[in-house]
C-alpha cells in the first residue's frame, strides 16, 4: 500500500484542569504555561519534519483552539483555512465534570472509577442543566441542538465524531490537503480506533499523549500505511503515554 | 434609519515593524508585546460592550490573525467560525517594503514620500520577485494567482477588497451575524471609504488607530446609521489617530 493522504493528529497541551487532576470534558479551561510550551514544540516538530498543514480542524474548546493557533504560528502556517466543530470536542464527562479524579476514585471505589474513565460503553451519570459546569444554553452549541450530549462514553464520542470525519475531513484529504486535527484525548482515540480498526476491548488501553503530532499516512482506501501512525517525537510520546496511564493513581 | 446589521472593524495591534518605523505591507511580521496587549484590551472592550462576534474575517498576515485570536479568546468567542483572505491584507507597499520610513523620506524628499504614503492612486515602484521581501512563490497566495499585486495604491486595495466584502462579508451580515473584520490600516480605510462614501480626496486624511474596535451599525441598505461608526474607546482612538498622523515626522 502506498501513502496517498497525509493526516496529522494533535492532542492539546496541558490544561489548567489536567494540572489540577480534575475531570474536564466540555468545561472550557485554558492551557497552562507548560501546555503553551507543548504547543510551540509541536509547531517546531511540524516545521522540522516539513509537515505543513494545508487546513486545520479543531473542536470548540479553547485548549485545542489555542494549541492549534500556537503550533501553526510557530510552523508559519497560521494563515491556513480553519474549521471548528463540537463533534471534535472532548468526551462529555457528565456529572463528573469539575470533580477531582483522586477524590472521585476514593468516593466511588476503583472499579466504578475505572468503569467511568475507561469503559467503552458505560457513560457517567448525566450532568444536571443547573450544574455550574453544564453547557446548557451555551451559544456555541446552538448548532448541535438535539444532538448535544449530557454525558458520553467513548462509544458515544465515536458516534458523533464519525459523521464529521466523513463529511468534512475526508473531503479535505481527497483533495490532497495535509490535514491537521487539533482535538482531545478521547475524540482522537475515537478517530484512531476507526482508522486502525481497534476492537472495543483494545481501545481501552490506548492513550494519546498531549502536544506531540501523530502522523498518519493513509492509502487510497483511507487505511493507515503504518498501523498506529508515527509520533514525530517517539521517545517523548512513549514517556507521556506511560504518564497518562498513571493518571488517577497515587 | 434603524440599525439592522452589526459590523466591527479591528486594526491589528503594534507590530515589530510599526515599532521600527519600517514599511511593512505584505511582510508577515509579529506583534510586539504592546501589540499583544492592545489585542487583549480590544477583547476586553468587546466583552464590556456585550459586542460578541458570531464570525470573524481576517487577512492572511499574522499580525491581524494573532490580534483576532487574542481578542476573541479574551472575549470568550475563540470558538466562532473563521474566514481568511488575501483580499483583506494590508496594502502592498511594492519596492518600499522593508525600508525605513524616515530614511525613505530623507532620500526621496517629503513630496514623493507623502505621495507614496497617502496618494489615492499613485503606487510605489513594484517589488522585484527576487527582493527578500517579495511574496513571489509564497504558497498562501496560490489562490490569488494572477491577481497577486507587486505594489498597490489605496485605489488598488479597494478594487481587490470589495469583491470579498460583497461575496463573503455582506452575506454574513444579511444572516444577522455580528461580523468582526480583523485587518490592516489600509484594507480597513478601503472599507470605511466604501461604507461612508468618502471622496478620493478626503480618504487621504483618514487614519484608523491600532487595536481599538470600531463599531458600524448598518441599515438595511448597508449604510452606516452613524457616519464614521463609533470607536469603543473614543478617547484612546482620538489620541492614537493623532499619533498615526505624526508617523514619519521627526
Amino acid at each position: 500500500m502506498s501513502a496517498e493522504y497525509t493526516l496529522v493528529l494533535l492532542r492539546h497541551g496541558e490544561s489548567e484542569w489536567n494540572a489540577k487532576n480534575l475531570f474536564t470534558g466540555w468545561v472550557d479551561v485554558h492551557l497552562t504555561e507548560k501546555g503553551q510550551q507543548e504547543a510551540r514544540r509541536a509547531g517546531e516538530q511540524l516545521l522540522a519534519e516539513g509537515l505543513l498543514p494545508d487546513v486545520v480542524h479543531t473542536s470548540l474548546l479553547r485548549r485545542a483552539i489555542t494549541t492549534a493557533n500556537v503550533a501553526l504560528d510557530v510552523a508559519d502556517r497560521h494563515w491556513i483555512p480553519v474549521h471548528r466543530t463540537w463533534r471534535l470536542n472532548e468526551r462529555h464527562y457528565g456529572a463528573l465534570q469539575g470533580l477531582d479524579k483522586a477524590a472521585t476514585r476514593d468516593k466511588y471505589g476503583e472499579e466504578q472509577f475505572m468503569l467511568w474513565r475507561r469503559s467503552f460503553d458505560t457513560p457517567p451519570p448525566p450532568i444536571d442543566p443547573d450544574d455550574e459546569y453544564s453547557q446548557a444554553g451555551d451559544p456555541r452549541y446552538a448548532e448541535a441542538d438535539g444532538d448535544m450530549p449530557l454525558t458520553e462514553c467513548l462509544k458515544d464520542v465515536i458516534a458523533r465524531m464519525l459523521p464529521y470525519w466523513e463529511s468534512a475531513i475526508v473531503p479535505d484529504l481527497r483533495e490532497r490537503r495535509t490535514v491537521l486535527v487539533a482535538a482531545h484525548g478521547n475524540s482522537l482515540r475515537a478517530l484512531v480506533k476507526h482508522l486502525d480498526g481497534i476492537s472495543d476491548e483494545d481501545i481501552v488501553g490506548l492513550n494519546i499523549p498531549t502536544g506531540i503530532p501523530l502522523l498518519y499516512e493513509l492509502d487510497g482506501d483511507l487505511r493507515p500505511v503504518t498501523a498506529g501512525g508515527r509520533y514525530l517525537d517517539p521517545e517523548a510520546a512513549a514517556a507521556a503515554i506511560q504518564a497518562v496511564a498513571n493518571q488517577g493513581k497515587h
